[in-house]
C-alpha cells in the first residue's frame, strides 16, 4: 500500500524530492565542504531559484537556519530592543510571542479566538512598537490572512518591522515583499522536504535595525546572529556547517516549481482548497473550522468532526491516506488536511471521495 | 569512476548510510511528526544505540542541535557565567574560545603552536574557572590529546566543567565519561552522515550549573537552551522540529557500529593511522605535521608536503580519491587524510599505494 501524507507538516515529500535525493547521493553532495566552490555554486543556485519563485526584491537577503523556531529566537535577539506586538490566533503565533517574552522583551499579545484572524483595518498600536509578528497562515487552525490586509496594515503602520510567518503557505500567497520586512518558513511543510532547515528572508531595514541595536549594546551576539547570516549570505555561504543536503534539495524542488510556474501552482491551490471546503460544507458530519471565508487557508484546511475525528483519521490511515489531527485542544475533535504543491488535484479528489464514502 | 572521500569532514558517507537513506524514504521517515509516537520510538533507539557505543553513564543526557558550532554557543550562554579557559592548538579550539568571548564572557586562551598539543600535567589555573574547553582532536592540525591526559587534568582540577570537542574522533577514543562533563560532535565527520546535526552529551553537573546560572539571572534563555534540551530529551524529543532524517540515520549507523563492535573499530583505526604515519615518515616528500607521536590523531592524519600539496591533491582527485587540503595558513602546504570508521583498511592501503606511485 502506498502511503500519502496530507498532514500539514511534515507532509508528503515533493513528488520529485526522492529522485533529487538519489541524484544528491550520486553527486556526492553530502561529502562536499560548505566552504568549497561547488558548495558556493549550489547555494547560489538555491537562493536564485527562491528569489525567482518568490519574486524577492534586491534589498532582500535569504538566510538559512535550522528551523523556523530558531528564526523566532534570532528576531528576538537581533530585531527587538524593547517592544514587539504579536497578532495571536493560534499556537504558532503564540509561540513567537512567548519566544520574545522569554528573551525578556516587552512582547504584547493581541489575541483572537482560534479559527478566526484579526481585523487589521481597525488596528491601533503605540508608536514605539519595533516589530509586528503575524502568522499569515496559522498551521494549527487553518486561518490565513489575505495579502491585501497585510499590505493595508503596512500602509497604516509603515515604521515597525513587519515579520510574517508563512511556514505552511508559501509559495501560494502572492506576497508583496515591498510591504514587509521579514518572512520565514521551514521546508518540511509546503516545500515537501525532510525537516531540518529554516529559511529566513529579510530586508535592509532589518539589517539597519540590527546595526542600531548592536551600536546600543542591545544585540545578542551568536554564531547565527542576523548580521553574521547576512554577511555570509553575500558570499553564498552560511555561518556554520549547514544542512547541505536540504539546501541542495530546496534548490532542486524550487527549480521544479519554477518550471511548473507559480501561476499554475496558485491555480491548483485554489482548486484543491475549494474541493476541501466544499467537502466540509456538504458533508453532514463536517464543518469548516474557519467560518469566515475571507480567512480560509488555501494550503491547510481544518474541519470540526461531529462525534470526534479519531474514527475518520484511522479509517483513512487504513487506506494509506494520512491526514492531520486537530492541534492542541482540538485533538480528536478536528481534522487538518494539507493541500500543498506536492498534492495533486487528483490526490485531493481521491481523498474527498474516500472521506465521502467512509462511515465515521 | 567511483569517488572516495578521505576529507576530514564532511567525509565519505558511512558505507551503510545510502541504504539507510533508501529505507528511511520507504518508511516515510521524512513525513512523521516529531511529536508522534513513532518519532519518540526512533529517537529513543538512536540515543540508546549511542549510549551503548559510547558507554555513557546514567547521569548523561544526549541532546541534539543543528551543529557543533551551536553547542559552543549554548555552552557560552548556559554554562559559563564569567570565566572559561580554553586549550587552543588550532582553528577549531580557537573558535570555541572566540564564541565564548563574543558572548561577553571572560574567556582565557592558552595557546600552543599548531601541530602540537598542551602538556596537561603542568597546567595551573585559577580556582574561579567555571569551564575548561579542550579539543581532543583538533581537525585543523591532526593533533589529538590522549584520554589518559584528559583524566589527569580532571584529577588535578575536578571542579570546573570539562568540555571536550570530539568532533572528528568519536567513536575511536575510549573516553571515561566519569572524568568529563560535556562532550560533543557533529555527524558529518567520523559518523559518516550528511551534515546538519550536532550531538551534545552532558551530565548532571552541567544541569546543576545551568540551574544555578538561571537562579542568578546569568542564563541566556533560548529555544534550545540546555535545560530545555534536557527536559525534552527525557521524553525522547527535541525542542523544535529537528533534522529527523539525520537522527534516524545516526541511530542506524551507530547500530551498525555496535554490531561491528567498538573494539574492532578501534583496532582498525590504530592500523589505518599506522599506515598513514608510516607513509608520512617513509615518503621523501612527506613529513608528519604532528612531530610528537603521543599527540598523533588516529582519525585525521596531517602531513607537510615538500614543494606544496596542490599537485598531490589534484593527482589523487583525478583518480577519484579526495583528500583534504591543509587548513587555514597551511592551505596548499599540507594534506589532511581522514581514516574514519567508514574508511576500510583496504581503502587506506590503496590510498597509500597511490600516493607512493604518484609523481608530485
Amino acid at each position: 500500500m502506498k502511503n500519502i501524507f496530507f498532514t500539514p507538516g511534515p507532509s508528503g515529500l515533493y513528488f520529485t524530492a526522492e529522485q533529487h535525493i538519489k541524484n544528491a547521493l550520486n553527486e556526492n553532495i553530502p561529502s562536499i565542504s560548505h566552504r568549497s566552490k561547488s558548495y558556493v555554486k549550489m547555494h547560489q543556485e538555491t537562493t536564485e531559484a527562491l528569489t525567482e519563485l518568490l519574486q524577492l526584491p534586491d534589498n532582500f537577503t535569504i538566510g538559512f537556519t535550522s528551523s523556523a523556531t530558531e528564526i523566532w529566537d534570532r528576531m528576538s535577539e537581533n530585531l527587538i530592543a524593547n517592544r514587539s506586538l504579536h497578532f495571536v490566533n493560534g499556537d504558532f503565533s503564540k509561540k513567537f510571542h512567548s519566544a520574545v517574552a522569554a528573551h525578556g522583551k516587552n512582547a504584547e499579545s493581541r489575541e483572537v479566538e482560534a479559527g478566526t484572524h484579526h481585523d487589521l483595518s481597525s488596528v491601533v498600536m503605540d508608536e514605539d512598537i519595533e516589530l509586528i509578528g503575524l502568522a499569515q497562515n496559522e498551521t494549527s487552525t487553518g486561518a490565513a490572512m489575505p495579502v491585501e490586509d497585510i499590505n493595508l496594515l503596512r500602509s497604516k503602520y509603515p515604521t515597525p518591522l513587519l515579520a510574517i510567518d508563512a511556514v505552511s503557505s508559501l509559495p501560494v500567497p502572492a506576497f508583496d515583499f515591498n510591504q514587509l520586512d521579514s518572512l520565514y518558513f521551514s521546508v518540511q511543510k509546503s516545500f515537501g522536504l525532510p525537516a531540518g532547515l529554516g529559511v529566513w528572508t529579510f530586508n535592509d531595514r532589518c539589517l539597519e535595525k540590527a546595526e542600531a541595536m548592536k551600536a546600543n549594546n542591545q544585540y545578542h551576539e551568536s554564531y547565527n546572529s542576523l548580521l553574521k547570516i547576512a554577511k555570509m549570505a553575500q558570499k553564498h555561504q552560511t555561518t556554520c556547517t549547514p544542512n547541505v543536503l536540504n539546501i541542495y534539495l530546496l534548490g532542486k524542488v524550487v527549480q521544479d516549481m519554477n518550471t511548473k510556474g507559480i501561476g499554475q501552482i496558485r491555480q491548483e491551490a485554489a482548486y484543491k482548497s475549494a474541493l476541501l471546503y466544499n467537502l466540509f460544507e456538504s458533508h453532514p458530519k463536517l464543518s469548516a473550522f474557519v467560518a469566515d471565508k475571507k480567512f480560509r487557508s488555501q494550503t491547510v484546511g481544518v474541519a470540526n468532526v461531529e462525534g470526534g475525528s479519531e474514527k475518520l483519521i484511522a479509517g483513512l490511515a487504513a487506506k494509506g491516506l494520512h491526514i492531520g489531527n486537530g492541534y492542541g485542544e482540538f485533538k480528536n475533535k478536528q481534522i487538518r488536511i494539507a493541500s500543498f504543491p506536492t498534492h495533486s488535484k487528483e490526490q485531493i479528489e481521491m481523498l474527498v471521495d474516500e472521506i465521502n464514502q467512509l462511515d465515521f
